[in-house]
């Protein structure tokens, strides 16, 4: 166990990407628990494009975390030490544990325990089995309603949530497209995880790739990124076509707001449905999608895939390695064994 | 009955408003009748915003009218010769009748019969019994969905299908919101239609007065408009407000799309859903709506308003009168007796 309790409090508001100035590292000792309380020992942290949208000005679906206070964060850990019998020594437990390598947790101030026949890799249970499969589970299959022969856009589609989305649609039998960054990515969607097609939005013909790999339209947009990517898609879409609004996060660095898709009256004319969603309103429901995430896995029908960074200091890196796309599927730290 | 059939074909796309160039009014004598053709006199023309994009270069949900095609429009005429038990003389028919005082029907090209027992001035009958009330009651009802204390924003709210949509709101108990032109039409919303605020966006601190009249955000956009004005009213949706996205006026005198609304991202934060649409889709459906809608009239629950420019060579000139803002709800022309 760690003789010391290193966390990453807010120091400034970054303008654009994090950098040096954003976070102040700080070592304190392991806490002490009180009544009721457990103490996490944190082990793996997820970087998802919502840890950049908590630390702007604005609030979001959650307050801005405060200058001095810990980076909020979705981690998984192992209580190490406990006063509350629903938190008992050795429970693996899961949600917002901060970037921190110790949490206290109380019945008041709880993670989730991850149930003990739940047999899957850690950083698996932050991906596959955790927010980012469950995001693409109700987005591509309650909101985007694929059918058999129609046409799926997946945007960031190397990413966490898009390598499941690509793939839940797959299972429906759409014709799957997906944008990634470089030809490395595209061929790994194609190739490897059974995409349809792929669009490298960093070539200069990725608008002529999208019309290529779309011959008949689109009829789901799994939206991730917005901005100009998301602007050619709306232009494409089908009448009745379905956007699961799902992110924006070309926009997640900027201090203004990018300007509104100039092709959004496609969405009149073509009687587009679009609904945006946050994760956590289908909380409730997470045992349904990780019950048949956790099967599909089983029985091969779905990849999941993850890039690991080895050690705590790296955090703030690995929040602008997502930014620039350097990982495929999902992204966690491991900040201790 | 008229020696002559007057019509409006379509010279060239205008870019703006239309103008004198747009259209060639001709002179052509009465057509004659075929087998199981019938004839009807055209007596009322509806002036719809959906005229407009009809003459544009690109395609929507219906094909643009050709150069040298006669206009496309809504009207209401009746049978004055007939070869088709369908349509016999007398008989009141309602749909495309084009801008012109003669229009040939038949069973492979026919117009909507008004069944006998419809008690309803011939404006209404385009009006708050034609597509335009059945806009409002489909849009507002079913997409919109109000629910009693919710606060509902109508934009061209002293429009055909604004001050109907507005009216249905208040029927489920909502707080209704119109946004407008000028003073006058803004007091007659409140004063008159019963509306519970209403915004002059012609004023300089319209936005002002839309944060002063939805003090509590809001939960419907029924959005007529697009532009500026949506992008305001999107910046103040709260969380799971429906958008029944139902037309987008401001931008339909314009070569080139507007920029998208900046406030996008809310649509994602607020997970609001936001649905297209295009009334033709309910045609199915109108009696429904048109047996709910006579009844509310007839019980005095809605008002049903009419704008009457009188003349056929006006048709051009009502047209812009629609994007001026100039009618106080539906906007027709009587083009004969």
């Amino acid at each position: 166990m760690a003789e010391e309790n290193r966390r990453f409090l807010l120091a400034e508001r970054p303008t654009g990407p994090v950098d040096e100035n954003t976070y102040d590292l700080v070592r304190e000792p392991v806490p002490e628990i009180g009544e009721g309380e457990a103490l996490v020992r944190v082990q793996w942290i997820s970087i998802d494009p919502t840890n950049r949208t908590w630390i702007g000005e604005t609030p979001t679906y959650l307050p801005p975390v405060a200058i001095g206070e810990v980076m909020r964060g979705l981690g998984l850990g192992e209580v190490v030490a406990s006063n509350n019998e629903n938190f008992p020594v050795g429970t693996l437990v899961n949600g917002l544990t901060g970037w921190q390598d110790y949490a206290v947790i109380s019945d008041e101030n709880p993670l989730m325990v991850v149930p003990e026949g739940v047999k899957a890799e850690p950083a698996q249970l932050l991906g596959m089995m955790g927010m980012t499969g469950c995001t693409a589970y109700f987005g591509m299959l309650e909101i985007g309603e694929p059918k058999e022969g129609e046409t799926v856009v997946v945007s960031a589609a190397a990413g966490a949530v898009g390598t499941v989305a690509g793939q839940l649609a797959k299972m429906k039998g759409a014709r799957v497209v997906g944008i990634a960054g470089g030809p490395e990515k595209c061929a790994w969607l194609t190739d490897e995880l059974g995409f349809d097609a792929a669009v490298d939005y960093k070539a200069d013909d990725w608008r002529e790739q999208l019309v290529a790999a779309t011959p008949d339209g689109i009829d789901v947009d799994f939206e991730n990124v917005g901005g100009e990517i998301m602007e050619a898609v709306f232009a494409r879409l089908n009448i009745r076509a379905r956007v699961a609004l799902c992110g924006l996060i070309s926009g997640y660095n900027d201090d203004e707001p990018p300007p509104g898709p100039r092709s959004f009256g496609n969405l009149l004319i073509n009687r587009v449905k679009l609904q945006g969603f946050i994760i956590l309103d289908y909380y409730p429901r997470f045992g349904e999608a990780i019950g048949d995430l956790s099967q599909w896995v089983s029985e091969g029908k779905l990849r999941s895939e993850e890039t690991v960074v080895e050690g705590f200091e790296k955090l703030p890196d690995a929040l602008n390695m997502l930014f620039a796309g350097e990982n495929m599927g999902k992204l966690v730290v491991r900040i201790a064994d």
